[in-house]
């Protein structure tokens, strides 16, 4: 028997409180929640997301509800999610987009658990599919913790022979027949398999840092209860390191490609003028014609640009943009996070950009940022610019399963070619907004951004988003060779 | 004839650039554009709002996409919207929501003038609805204006002939003629009516804060320059006082009825403890009736509660949220905006807190924030107050025009009051959390809070949006009257 079998006999034992009891235990846990609410609110050094799972047809709206009159509900948000919320962008996109900001908490219903649980009801715990949400979710939750979201886990249950007498019992009376929706009925009839899989999803995605804890709910006022004693417990708790999860499945599994690195890159290469004219038009209108292809609208196109100041990504992005219908691109310029978005963790910015069917976004620097100047400025922790490797591989995998195509560019320039752009810049005067004293400071670290750099393609070469480094001394050639990667990497994309 | 037939009359002469002409002019325009663009990013003392208009099948979407070759495309971006965009919320709803941060260029394809165009064809500008429809507008664009919005119309037009001769170059070569979709053929079609809608158009909504430019727009070249010339002046001009727009039209015709005063509230009423429980009861039964009815589903609910601290909004809110589906609200405490919101207009941050259709949405304070506390706190010019009254009013009606109940309660106590209430706070170990150095700063300007709050009501006690004055001495009293005043407003309104 697995430890959340045991956990559910528990709840089956369908424990109940008596009158005094509720009546004492309630009013020292309300004001312990209020309090603990509020140390969370002032110190805003974690956001606390409780997720609502288990049984239907048990009550656990009425007990979400009356954590909203225990505690103060200006800072308790409820997020309800439906199965078709991420509308094309992979199936965690609209659990990131609404990600509450440190200093708050909000309970989740239709949590990240709803898909896994109607897969382990459909094929099984054995099931690869089944395997790799598993470990998603896994992974999801630990970055969530990492990045000081508290994740707090109920499982509501109770016999059998429970849920079926408060079906009948709400049913009984008119007054309350409403509450009965058809999944309770189904509770009823297929409660074995139904625990079956509650127990299996329990069992697999038990964590430390990110526990599950079983509510038993035969008895509302038991329910009611465990419910605020369970988050009291979490939020008084420090919060947890995540732990076990170095390397992200993706990258551990399938092995990666050769990383390029930044001293096979041949700047020599230059395309002449005459050729550029022709070859600029030709590549444009290649990549037109698969943006415009129908097979596109069930796609989208993600562009990350990278490389030092002065390597040609404006220039660089406008002739990509010019192969496009501007009405289908989205240019993302990337630079200091709002407060809104400090508020959260880091990848949440880019989340929440990402693009829907048939629509292009590019990103001008990326969330490359967190391992290039977040790392060479020492902005972020190395624990956090560490994890951020996996984190991002996890995330740019999600992107390709749910159809984007993701093309990484780094246009690369030598130093010498830098300078040369930088005394240019600051002599011509239509260019001399673009240099900047921050621009020089940066040059300084050239080294230093250089490991930086080569350290990001090493783990983050990945055969679902591969690196391309551009030799881009030779303005032309960069241009040239960017169109055809991304003409490329949609060819590759559209078997 | 008007001074936009005129306009147009102009424009079907198809005036024609040549090409040394066009060389020379562009080159200086993109240096000009470039540098007005960086003055924008860098000063952000405005956002620019560039509308595309007129006639289909001219090459608006070229002229775009060159002016993004010509600027900095990472500090301009394009917004499309489709009609339907705004799914059950107001129609301007998805303007709002994708308003540029100040310091930011957008082009906007799919504007508000849509609809009006449509409208127009239809119906005639002597039409209530229509002449509805462009006040709303010139509203909206005086406040853009005045919130620091730039707003440069482009109206691209042509004479019948050059369009048809386009739409046929394009058809003639298979390389171009997948640019030919069918509302470019209705225009070569229905040439006449539409210049006619077109000319009314433009007639109507011209303002001198936020004017159209007519773009000719036979030959590209032209246009292009055309174009990029409107964009350029209306970047380097300095951004226009809005004029004209006093009183909102809504306000000035209906007339209102009499706003209520602080000084009629009865504080003495109370509710006995006995009755309190069942009426309590029975109040919410009634509301959770009301937002479980089918007809619910096409209406939304928008609360708002105001009143001096220490009023009981908390506790009231809670009572009201007890009486819902939790899942159906949100529940929005407004405190000081983040930097995101300070880049907007004001009303920004509560446009893109709209409930969708079937939802509630609680605001514990509001956009009242407005003309009370930065009112009398100073944090808010005159100036910007003082427009608020008709903002607000405009704002509330264009919510109930698309389905939203609109509540507004202000909860009444006397000082008195508030001084007992502070007082038990301090006291109080699970209250004094709620009581800051700030209240009692606030409570200092009591009066001025006071004058503040009752010319308040007396400029936004709108027959669409009235305002609840509570006497909530007794909280008892208030929590029960609050739940029956938002039940026999859910019922007004369900007619």
């Amino acid at each position: 028997m697995s430890l959340a079998d045991t956990l559910f006999a528990d709840a089956e034992t369908d424990p109940v409180v008596d009158e005094p009891q509720y009546r004492e235990r309630s009013q020292a846990l309300r004001t312990a929640l209020l309090s603990a609410q509020h140390a969370v609110v002032t110190q805003a050094d974690r956001a606390v997301l409780l997720v609502v799972a288990g049984l239907d047809g048990v009550g656990k709206g009425s007990s979400i509800n009356l954590l909203n009159e225990w505690m103060d509900p200006r800072h308790l948000r409820t997020l309800v999610f439906e199965p078709q919320d991420h509308k094309g962008r992979p199936e965690l996109w609209p659990y990131w987009e609404r990600l509450p900001a440190r200093g708050s908490l909000a309970v989740v219903f239709g949590s990240w658990y709803q898909r896994l649980f109607s897969a382990l009801r459909k094929h099984g715990p054995d099931d690869p599919g089944v395997q790799q949400m598993i470990e998603r979710i896994r992974h999801f939750e630990a970055m969530l913790v990492a990045e000081k979201v508290q994740v707090v886990k109920l499982w509501y249950h109770l016999s059998r022979k429970a849920q079926k007498a408060r079906t009948e019992r709400l049913l009984s009376d008119p007054a309350t027949a409403w509450r009965v929706v058809p999944a309770d009925r189904r509770v009823a009839r297929d409660f074995k398999p139904m625990r079956r899989a509650g127990a299996e999803l329990v069992q697999a995605t038990h964590a430390q840092h990110a526990p599950w804890v079983i509510i038993p709910s035969a008895q509302s006022d038991y329910r009611d209860l465990a419910t605020g004693d369970a988050l009291l417990e979490a939020l008084q708790r420090p919060l947890p390191h995540p732990t076990g999860l170095k390397t992200s499945p993706a990258t551990a599994k399938q092995g990666l490609p050769a990383a390029p690195q930044l001293d096979q890159v041949d700047h020599r290469i230059t395309l002449p003028r005459d050729d550029y004219e022709t070859l600029l038009a030709h590549s444009q209108r290649q990549l037109a014609l698969k943006l415009r292809h129908p097979d596109f609208a069930k796609r989208n196109l993600v562009l990350v640009f990278e490389g030092p100041d002065a390597a040609g990504k404006g220039g660089a992005i406008r002739r990509v943009t010019r192969a496009m219908d501007i009405r289908q691109v989205d240019l993302h310029p990337v630079a200091a996070p709002s407060d809104e978005e400090r508020a959260r963790p880091y990848l949440w910015r880019f989340w929440r950009r990402l693009p829907p069917l048939g629509k292009v976004a590019i990103f001008d620097r990326s969330w490359y940022g967190r391992v290039l100047v977040e790392r060479v400025e020492a902005l972020a922790a190395p624990d956090d610019w560490q994890r951020a490797y996996d984190e991002i591989n996890d995330f740019e995998q999600q992107l390709v399963e749910s159809g984007s195509v993701v093309v990484k560019i780094w246009l690369s320039i030598t130093a010498d070619e830098q300078l040369a752009r930088f005394r240019e810049r600051e002599e011509n005067p239509f260019k001399a907004f673009k240099i900047t004293p921050e621009d020089w400071r940066n040059r300084n670290r050239w080294d230093d951004y250089q490991v930086a750099a080569n350290a990001m393609f090493a783990r983050t070469h990945t055969p679902w988003a591969p690196w391309h480094l551009i030799p881009a001394n030779c303005k032309r050639h960069a241009r040239v060779a960017v169109l055809q990667a991304i003409t490329r990497a949609l060819d590759a994309q559209h078997r």
